[in-house]
């Protein structure tokens, strides 16, 4: 007999909300980075999921939204990558399916690595107008993590909608964490080869 | 103050339960799409979201492993495409972030139109196997969703990971709930143009 669940269930680790509370508003890109490339860090560190974070931030302001870690693994979930976490998130807390929506701040997806394949797609949907992303999809293929197949303008195609995008911001502490991970021994997951 | 959430919570449709009860495991491609189209109708009439859905089945006994919709306006969540969703149930229920992991059946995703940019990707993380279609993306452009920049071939790229690809099964029957959800003036929601 097939059993339909009432919902779609996710649980976050329980250090994320510590440690959150530890981020001040910052108007500095290269500090917000650093917040979430030490939540990528911690993730690594707890054993909760892949060495990738991201928060959605106002613009202005530099307040955080919402932080999001990669969950694939614990979760078991191939689609929680930490930008699609950080979205769900943030869309959560405002209610809201669109992040640019009219009457709201303009939004900033912040991201310790270039999005895949998969998390292009969603940063397109989610409205955020701004990403700022750490290490690059070379350095996250370099521990064996595959990005898949991207357009190679991806970032062309993101700033031709009016989303502006920022790469390699605090790239070294990014790569930093890709390689504690990769020396942990932590999970590489890709897609199937057949 | 922030406050970090302790779960992602999503809740599907009532209506899902009964209907995924009616389904009859069939060994025709026909049929299961067939139902998933069913399911997009129902998604449109009942107003529970866009006019897609997507089911997973298993690919030798046809047998039904989760049902998904489209769920981004209700859920107020631009992630809940109905392959998402789909992908999300199916390994929830097996417990498994690879639907291709040793000791499976292949599984094959049955959507009722062309994955976007999102889905796409996801689809290669999910572990599927096959993948099914019936609307083409050319039809859901034409009631003015957009889906995205994906590759333009996207469809190689899955068939050279071992992702059989089949696309346009019962077309009509798929493109007759588009324009169902147009003549009654449901939400198009998209990529911001700026």
């Amino acid at each position: 007999m097939f059993h339909q669940p009432s919902h779609i269930n996710f649980a976050l680790p329980e250090w994320l909300e510590s440690y959150s509370g530890t981020y001040q508003p910052s108007s500095s890109l290269d500090e917000r980075m650093m917040f979430v490339i030490g939540a990528a860090r911690r993730n690594v560190e707890e054993c909760t999921g892949g060495p990738f974070a991201a928060g959605v931030f106002e613009c202005g302001t530099g307040e955080l939204v919402s932080l999001g870690v990669n969950l694939v693994f614990t979760q078991k979930s191939s689609i929680l990558h930490a930008e699609m976490v950080a979205i769900a998130l943030a869309q959560m807390k405002l209610c809201a399916y669109d992040l640019g929506g009219s009457g709201m701040p303009a939004h900033e997806l912040v991201t310790s690595a270039e999005p895949c394949a998969m998390c292009f797609g969603a940063i397109l949907w989610s409205g955020v107008r701004h990403l700022v992303t750490g290490a690059l999809s070379e350095d996250a293929r370099a521990i064996g993590f595959d990005e898949g197949p991207k357009p190679a303008n991806w970032i062309e195609e993101l700033e031709s909608r009016g989303n502006r995008v920022i790469t390699g911001v605090e790239r070294d502490a990014a790569c930093e964490v890709l390689q504690l991970y990769a020396r942990s021994g932590g999970q590489i997951y890709n897609s199937r080869k057949g």
